[in-house]
């Protein structure tokens, strides 16, 4: 780097990450006509305010020719009265959803029609979207859409703290500094940064966000007494984006708070204990979206612990939720977290369902099981959680982790959009048909997905600039999981960097190769793990190998990988859709990617393209790393090519890529040779 | 254990250690004469008054026949006037030097003489010893005794930051609660627990402490200032029990109080600046011991950072403190703590003898080295450090850690006597001639040991109740190397216990073979480490492997250990005397308990014993871990025959050392079964 930069930004500017100024530049100084009523339309005529600036106006009806005609359904003449886009929304927008929308634009003028508020504002920001993307910033585009989300739930979980000193600081896992929402036990009296973040996330159609961290510790159980007014007063604002608020509890919370000597769900005072939360609640927030529960889970206090299920647990807080129209996400990752090392023929990856898969149709309807999408913890690369698939009577979210705790904790760029998209596009059956979106879609009007989120109070929010992308693409993928990732990448450049239009293509691909960059340099062909534990930043072969947690590699000098075939190992293969058992079941069949995953093989067995393992560990840790130093470089070429808060702040951190990405290939390597004893094929250094 | 018991101490007394009241009973009601004057005596009159109790008296001549009489020699009349043991004792103190004394008693009375006041309060402590170990607690025991203490410097170092948020807690490394010293960055108010630790160090001879952190981080750079008036208080309470106060330095203090710009030790600035440190130092505390500094190790500030070398940082402090007779502790831990794993030819333990033998002859006459025991840092295995041999024109105190950093963490019992007894008797020359101890004693009057403290505020001082030997015995050690551990170990019992005499071969037992279980069960043959990262407890074979703190193994498919020779490694090996040199450069004469420090094997290697490395590894594990379940075992059937609080603690700690050295032996057999793929002979279960 030249002299005189630094890792810190030039100046303290807040980033308006893919929402800045440029991007409504389209409607300044227009007349625009906004016809609804409601909290989320007065954020929406804000928006249009400060969009069309004091040369626009923002009417309430069709007079004056508005350029731009925002309008529900509803509160429009009768179609025959009306012409041009208006007159075509209208009638593309016939049947549609609360959360739909058709815009019509013809270049000239443009109309988004919505049977609710809600899809107005998701229109409006389809439309700067377009307009950023067809490349001339200040001309209407020329577009005739109708779009709905696929998913319902597309919600984000903040794992904040209300104070620091809870655990693992102010935001667990979160490498982008403090909680924008709490600070030492209070929520944070400034709320413009909160506002700036619902009006992030509503941007990319976001409708649900739980706001602490799912580890409640005692000092978060208050949110639900002392601190709901001031929860009530986030909810108002992540309201006006039309985002439902939710808690994150504490199951033992009647104890906790020392009302109540037991949290048993079966205990008549414990219900209605919880009766009379949810009542508090809903006087304060009519439209409390409900809990986020992680029970029996990492020493978290739930049904076990008075002879109860999963089932007793998640209804007995439904059915307080259950009046006011609240939900309950249960969260489903739960498995022995005390493990024994030596014991091979427990599998943390069966737990999820073994644990639910038996327990499909005995949730109430107001139940959202929460399942991780992989069957471990969040790895550069999982297979699909079985359960996932298994609970077709259950609503269920799939959740992401946004906030990159294994890969690469926002120092690393590491684009998960592929991996996401991997997922979603999973093909449920193994034999055709359904995708796992589509199935989700197809089980209830309670079902998406979720993420945690990647978020803090860094000027940037995410800590590393190009990270924001991982934010921004997962609500869009929630709303269409058909996006390809680059589609999603095109809007996200175009928006974030509307000067660098020479820069797109490079930006994209980028972002784009950054996820199998990543996994080269790190833990190989699925296996998993090998990070530093606790900070799991980092490489650390046997790390986690000898340690409760269930997570292991069994690399001898003979090979390496788990057994979870049904025939010789864990049988966990055996917990997918027939024709999926029997890909996994089989090495012959079984995906290169996942093989160590399902497999113990020697270090000579021959993947499917023909290479061995162990000189396929050898040559893609030289390459990822490689990769990396490859990045650096052109990262460093376009300096004064982009605002110098933004190249410096990516700049510091591919330095630290780098040296990463080195550390993981040597310590990868030479782990793998000082076992096997086979040399690099080429010859390499090994240490 | 019983139910009803948990690991809390049943009553919140303070653990009176091995000064119990017992031990004093032999003095109830009797007549005693002091004849001495100072600080020291009026600690000795306050024991005294106290050991006596209202029947007794303690006088201040020879009148009234009293049974036991402590005098100063230039105190008593003319010898010929004298009669009985006062007679004999003012004979043989003829030429004692301010520390040493002579005790007679016929059984009927006693007698100790001495040249000054310290050897008085030593003089006493000797006879409370002698009556307790002669094992009838209230008869004085017959004994004709002269006693010089053979180091000149005993000291301890406390590793007490001022505040817990500093670094690392309390204490670093400390395993017994908080600092008995500092909490919330100032000194504690209450100051009887200072006090009480004053005089079990007197009891056994220590006769300097240096009261903070060797990491001095910013905050307790203020001791210099703000702090001096309680550090003079502190200091007042040492020198009544004849101990020397000492501060850690922040080689950087001048620039930390923001005083100066610099803290180059050629700059006249500088020097000025650390004379009127020592100059207001001294106007508090008349008989301040002097500085003990870390410099350029580890990240703390050091001459380095000016382009100086340790000569010149270490003169500088000298300079300063030498107008009033105080020393300067100079830390020889110095080597690069961002070693590359990679780089096999950077050898961490040549970096000591590296870095200040060539210094020897340039140090100020009041500058002490300080140099670890062994070449590492503090191994429960390693060769004595060749720099501790080579100094020979050099003040050098060898320092010592009690306190259980790498050897258990006071959960695991380990009584580090056997070793430093190792330590201080090794043939300096391997040639026959003089011990290290011998060497020190010879080298200066400024030469000894030292040691990291192992105490807190916890009730019994010391965490695990035996632990409480390792503190004892390392003061009776450093007066005299030449008591073996079994007889400090029976004082310790005696003093300890007196109640339980039954017992008394029993604990000694206990104490006597844990070291080497301990070795047994954690790194193998010399080679070190394999700890938890940061924590320091618990196994982790690679824990170390890929760091950057030059602590490796070197473990792969064929062999391990790490190669100091001179012919083929490191060159480590020829720090060493020549005898030495040849002998741990080649496999025949390498003692096998050092084998894998100085060379690396293939599994197969033989030992003297004829065993093969792999196989010593498995069975000295399954006989660690075995041992301790003994241990454990014998515990278990001692309840009721010891006091409850004793008992309770030892029992717990036990339980966790069963399930640790169950851990040990399967992760580290289990890692070389991986890697060597040899089975055990025996065809236990390896994992």
């Amino acid at each position: 780097m030249s002299a005189g930069r630094d890792a810190r930004p030039l100046t303290p500017t807040i980033d308006p990450c893919w929402l800045g100024p440029a991007v409504t530049a389209v409607l300044r100084g227009r007349h625009v006509s906004l016809l609804a009523a409601g909290p989320v339309t007065d954020t929406l005529r804000q928006e249009l305010e400060a969009a069309v600036g004091p040369a626009g106006t923002v009417g309430g009806d069709l007079t004056g020719e508005p350029v731009l005609v925002l309008a529900r359904r509803d509160l429009l003449p009768d179609a025959t009265t009306l012409t041009g886009p208006v007159r075509r929304a209208v009638d593309a927008a016939h049947g549609l959803g609360g959360e739909g929308f058709a815009l019509v634009g013809d270049g000239r003028s443009a109309a988004i029609v919505a049977t609710g508020e809600r899809g107005l504002l998701y229109g409006y920001f389809h439309l700067l979207r377009s307009a950023a993307t067809a490349g001339s910033a200040d001309a209407l585009p020329t577009l005739d859409v109708v779009r709905e989300p696929a998913l319902a739930i597309r919600m984000i979980n903040q794992w904040d703290n209300t104070s620091a000193g809870d655990h693992l600081g102010s935001v667990e896992r979160g490498y982008a500094g403090d909680s924008i929402f709490f600070r030492d036990g209070r929520m944070v009296a400034d709320r413009r940064r909160i506002a700036d973040y619902a009006r992030l996330l509503a941007s990319v159609g976001i409708n649900a966000v739980s706001i602490n961290n799912v580890n409640v510790h005692p000092a978060a159980v208050r949110l639900l007494t002392d601190g709901l007014p001031d929860v009530a007063d986030v909810a108002r604002i992540f309201r006006g984006f039309g985002i439902s608020t939710y808690l994150s509890v504490n199951f033992a919370s009647p104890l906790v708070l020392g009302d109540l000597p037991t949290a048993d769900p079966c205990d008549a005072s414990v219900v209605a204990w919880w009766a009379g939360v949810a009542e508090r609640i809903h006087r304060e927030i009519p439209d409390f979206g409900g809990f986020v529960v992680k029970a029996n889970s990492e020493g978290q206090p739930g049904p076990f612990d008075y002879g109860r299920d999963h089932v007793d647990g998640a209804n007995l807080l439904a059915g307080a939720l259950a009046p006011f129209g609240g939900r309950v996400f249960w969260r489903c990752f739960v498995y022995d977290h005390r493990q024994d090392w030596r014991d091979r023929s427990t599998d943390r990856a069966r737990a999820a369902h073994d644990h639910f898969a038996a327990l499909d149709g005995r949730f109430a309807d107001n139940v959202v099981l929460q399942v991780k999408c992989g069957p471990m913890d969040f790895q550069v690369r999982e297979p699909v959680s079985p359960l996932a698939l298994a609970m077709t009577r259950t609503n269920t979210v799939v959740e992401f982790q946004i906030t990159q705790e294994y890969t690469g904790q926002q120092i690393d760029l590491c684009c998960l959009l592929p991996q996401w998209q991997e997922f979603l596009a999973f093909d449920v059956s193994g034999e055709g048909g359904d995708t796992l979106a589509c199935a989700l879609a197809r089980r209830s009007a309670s079902s998406g997905v979720c993420a945690v989120s990647n978020i803090g109070d860094d000027a940037n929010w995410t800590g590393h600039k190009l990270a924001q992308a991982n934010l921004y693409g997962f609500g869009r993928l929630a709303w269409d999981p058909a996006l390809s990732p680059r589609e999603i990448l095109d809007e996200w450049v175009a928006l974030t960097f509307p000067d660098a239009a020479d820069l797109h293509e490079t930006l994209v691909e980028l972002q784009l190769g950054s996820w199998s960059t990543y996994e080269m340099y790190t833990a190989p062909l699925g296996v998993g793990w090998m990070v530093t534990p606790h900070t799991h930043y980092g490489p650390a072969v046997d790390g986690y190998e000898y340690s409760k947690w269930g997570t292991y590699h069994f690399a001898d000098r003979d090979g390496l990988g788990v057994d979870r075939s049904v025939a010789t190992g864990t049988g966990f293969a055996g917990q997918y859709p027939t024709a999926w058992a029997q890909r996994y079941e089989h090495l012959e069949t079984c995906p290169d990617e996942l093989l160590l995953f399902f497999h113990h093989v020697p270090y000579l067995h021959r993947l499917h393209t023909g290479e061995t393992v162990i000189q396929h560990i050898y040559d893609t840790h030289v390459e990822g790393a490689r990769r990396v130093v490859t990045m650096r470089d052109l990262w460093r070429s376009l300096e004064g090519r982009l605002d110098d808060v933004s190249w410096t702040n990516v700049m510091e951190r591919l330095e630290r890529q780098v040296g990463s990405a080195r550390e993981w290939r040597d310590q990868v390597n030479t782990y793998f040779f000082r076992k096997s004893g086979i040399p690099d094929r080429h010859g390499r250094v090994i240490h």
